[in-house]
């Protein structure tokens, strides 16, 4: 997640450094050509680039919504883990008698090893990295195995809570009630990793890039009695002003993807971590995450 | 669903082939009308296909974001099919005895069946291919004369249910529990039929066609002044842009088509039948779909 | 709902009949007028059409998406309708002992009954129309002086069910999940009830035909260098587009009203009723309603 | 709500007659002053009147969708009342032992005197009126002193119903349905309660207006070449449209304000007694509240 | 919260008073270089500034539509721990014996602590100041060391209600059911604290001053032909209209910032504590809170 602090000019211009050196090539060459060839190059009504300018920023403003949608989508998904992670905890020390505190210490463990496996595992990295911290090196083999390692974790966390059931620690309707909280984690899951392997619809890009490059020859044809010491960097400020928004969108479209603009998820697993040991009474709490210079991860 | 790769050319520009023609007669014939009876026809200021060109992006930018909506509920829904599926056969674990363990495998391949079943019955296709590798023959005969065979399914797996609460193997409250990730098959089901039976309304595309070409009649003539070896070309980039947006929306609205925009109902259905296997333990675990060059199905 | 099938043109046009003939009136008066007053009326600059031409957008693109949503909301509100009288019968057929089938079929049907009444109810027609067909006389006599003959329906399912409680035939917990079944099915009637009774803001539709006949008289002053042998055609076309436009809107907004846009509740009602008879194991089932020639109602 | 019938000119143009005061001395006093200071005053591209028409079209888009949004809601609010208060009533009928027929029509005429109450007091009318037909003079005491009226009925019901089981009239689990439905109560009063409390943001409002008056003063100076004869009208009608729409939009936001564009509650509130008393058998049933000549309150 | 009363210009101004120095410095600056160098400068076409006009308003209306809904999401989380306050304390008294009202006191008293906290919590400022209104000492002392206060406070209401259930006072299921209102409350306390603390895409804000400055320079030099006694205004004024937009955005974006645009959540605290304290009978009600003299907190 992008913070509220400068961003570096660096950034920003590495995104959309080989767009614009398109469009100055382009901008060079249509000169060059019309200058040579002006008569065989007609007039060019300002209203045609105009026209083009319509459809991009049709694509463009819905690409904008729906992005910035799926990007509050992802981090509504992890919201609600921070709000179930909680309740989860508090529905333990609720349900279960004290004697237990042992496995209601495993469980809520097991559980902040859940948060930082599927970050991870989200974001294509390792999912069982760290995990030793929260877990037991049994558990960490029963899951290797397992080609989805946090859906393994939380099967492993719902036969320990039946188990607890049968040995008639919990009773049966406080037993539904904590399975309750467990589909919950299992829906966010779900819907964490359809925003992942969701690949938003590809002809738009396609399109939007196509449309802004033929924005790009009209308007440098219909501009091109402006002097070009003046006409290249006006085509240059235009374009990017397009291509800007549209990588900033793509960017927002994939809050896994090991980016600036990530959803922070491993500051929410953290966050998490401290308020799951704090309800436990503990003290070996974890520092919040620190961000890096201009965003935090 | 289109994934992040290289779309063949061929493949889209197949979509607007016979617009693209029918644009191209209409140019070439303004262009000879008005060579031919130039004092005929009298200058056609661009303010009109202007006017024309704010229907169309009104409409336009209506359907594209109505037709994502549709897409991306349709993802949304099989998205929910995978996490109760994960929810459903952990809640099978918790609430049935151990030594039942032959009737969660018998419920839980039956599911998978029914997976596969729906993908193939919103594609139209036949609902019963390949379901003999997860249920048994008198369950196929069961189900045959149903024209809803997904329902049907959904039907033996209820009734089995109810007859394992009736054997007293579950308790009643974990039977509601269970019952209710049932009801939300059925639910995700019906929203699924909805999307696939309900036609998008016929009007505004009809509507769009029709002032598209408005719009390139007008603008042809608003252009006659430009040389037509430039105007043509000119006149389909830009009515192409307004196609090729109308086709990939139509696309989109029909999530199950058999086409390569389809929701990728079978690769998500392979997802389920993996980790529903490797929950029950299992070895016998598919490798998940091989997408196609360009799109999973 | 329009089908995917060619639709008349007859029908179209029936729509927008009048609204063509007073811009046809208008466009020759304002001829005329010009014609003869030529140093009276001043020229009219294009931008004030344009001006105009704003604001129509603007609330035609709100209107469309709302009327969309409207009618998507109704359709989903049939859907859930589906959805939830397939649970309701696998839910009688789940907790209710067998020996009962009999009960169990005059609930299903009596819920058939109350899906055709409250379709012909919204769309302003007899609610007891062809009920014989599901329910018995006693039933029908009992509803006959309710003003709310589904409402009625309901209720009778409601306290029959109530009554199998009392005998002891269901358990406390089973009869609450059905009475949430029920619960359901009395929020969808209020739904589909809220809108057919809602009228859409009015004035939003009035300031639009105000505004697209401002419309067609500057457009018409703006044009009036241009042959009236063109210009007439050209203000009918766009201004057809805003009508057309606006009528289709206004046509999905009112989902239950008895016109080919309509929200297909009988052909619903009829799936309903397959899918709920065959459930039930029954053979007498009807044959899906056929569509009419471009609609299905 | 404003029905579908003729809507009075004066009540429309009543909503906008100051603006269209000011806009006339505006138009009257640059026509004035161009006419005396022609040399001084440059001339105005119609460019820059675009320019913030494009400013007010981006936020009275804004503006008219949100406050759609409020007035939906505050429809879906009621419907939802609407629908809970049948439910309730089936309940109280499933779950309550026959032989307290009074204490559930006890219940049923308090929940419709909440109903009116609620009305009244989000309207900011007297929380009381006529509730005396529903209540007994000991309950209308209790609720006396109360600064919110609603919610202390909504209390003498819940504790009417924990008192019921107590005596053991109500099993567990029907207290805790029916208490559910006391608590949707409670919500969509609260829901209801923040539309009336939360003023829509008011500095979009002051912005338009600012823009609007902006853009009358550049228009009129742009169009100074047009006879004022014809200028002054023009002005009025492309102002009037952008006066009405924000209007219109400030209206339906506020849905509680005892003005025709009211959700209507009255009405409603009317329906539910009557599904009510139905429910009940009873045959003191009230006539459907009449609309008035345009609106129905 | 902004109220319905005369906003201070002086309020306005002081939002955008950078902004307006440094475009009345661009456009002096651009004024005295095209006087001065005439000839290198080439005219500029006013269709320039509109394509960047398209740019900044599909930006500006998309973040305006977002930070709408932020802001309305996050009354929305006020507005249901309103609802759930009252539900909460109608659920004691439903739930829990008479003989126990000083414990049902201490609770609903300790919630009301939980509102004030999370509101202050959430503005950033002390999260203890004037808790010992409603909690004890040893509550204080509790929570002292917890990073999360709100969370500690939930913890506390959440063990003794667990206690009141080992101690016989409340049966499983109210249990249960008290419980579920309490994970309304952690879930209200999540979601307000993400749109806290989820920082609105920096980047479009960025794009946004960028392209409102490319905007002001390039119709600065397309406006040179006018005498710049009127371009400077004219420039300030529509900047302005650009400026005055995104900030009001961005305020709203923030909704507890401790700014007049915030969330007003000492206000509904304190409607809180008078409900709360009226639904326990009880005199000490304290007034509601008194707004300030355009605003609310």
């Amino acid at each position: 997640m992008l913070l509220n602090k400068t961003i570096p000019a660096k950034y920003i211009l590495n995104k959309i450094k080989w767009e614009v050196l398109y469009v100055l090539i382009i901008g060079l060459l249509v000169n060059f050509l019309t200058a040579e060839y002006r008569n065989l190059i007609p007039e060019m009504p300002i209203a045609i680039p105009t026209f083009i300018g319509t459809a991009i920023s049709v694509i463009l403003s819905f690409k904008i919504n729906q992005s910035y949608d799926r990007w509050w989508e992802a981090r509504k998904i992890w919201g609600s883990i921070v709000n179930d992670s909680r309740s989860f905890v508090l529905q333990l020390q609720s349900f279960i008698s004290h004697n237990k505190n042992d496995e209601i210490k495993e469980l809520a463990y097991r559980h902040i090893a859940w948060c930082f496996s599927l970050g991870q595992s989200l974001r294509g990295n390792n999912a069982l990295e760290n995990l030793d911290r929260y877990i037991s090196d049994k558990d960490l083999k029963a899951i290797e195995s397992h080609n989805n390692k946090p859906l393994a974790l939380l099967q492993l966390n719902t036969l320990q809570i039946a188990d607890l059931r049968e040995k008639g620690e919990l009773e049966l309707f406080s037993h539904i009630q904590i399975n309750n909280t467990l589909v919950n984690f299992s829906n966010a899951m779900g819907m964490a990793e359809r925003i992942k392997s969701t690949v938003f619809p590809k002809t738009y890009r396609l399109f939007l890039h196509f449309f802004i490059y033929i924005f790009v020859v009209t308007l440098s044809i219909a501009l091109r009695n402006i002097d070009s010491f003046f006409e290249i960097p006006l085509l240059l400020v235009i374009s990017s002003a397009f291509f800007l928004l549209e990588k900033s969108a793509t960017h927002l479209q994939e809050p896994f993807n090991n980016k600036p603009t990530d959803t922070a998820v491993t500051t929410i697993a953290t966050t998490i971590e401290i308020n799951i040991k704090q309800l436990l009474g503990e003290d070996n709490v974890p520092e919040p995450l620190a961000p890096f210079s201009y965003y935090a991860m």
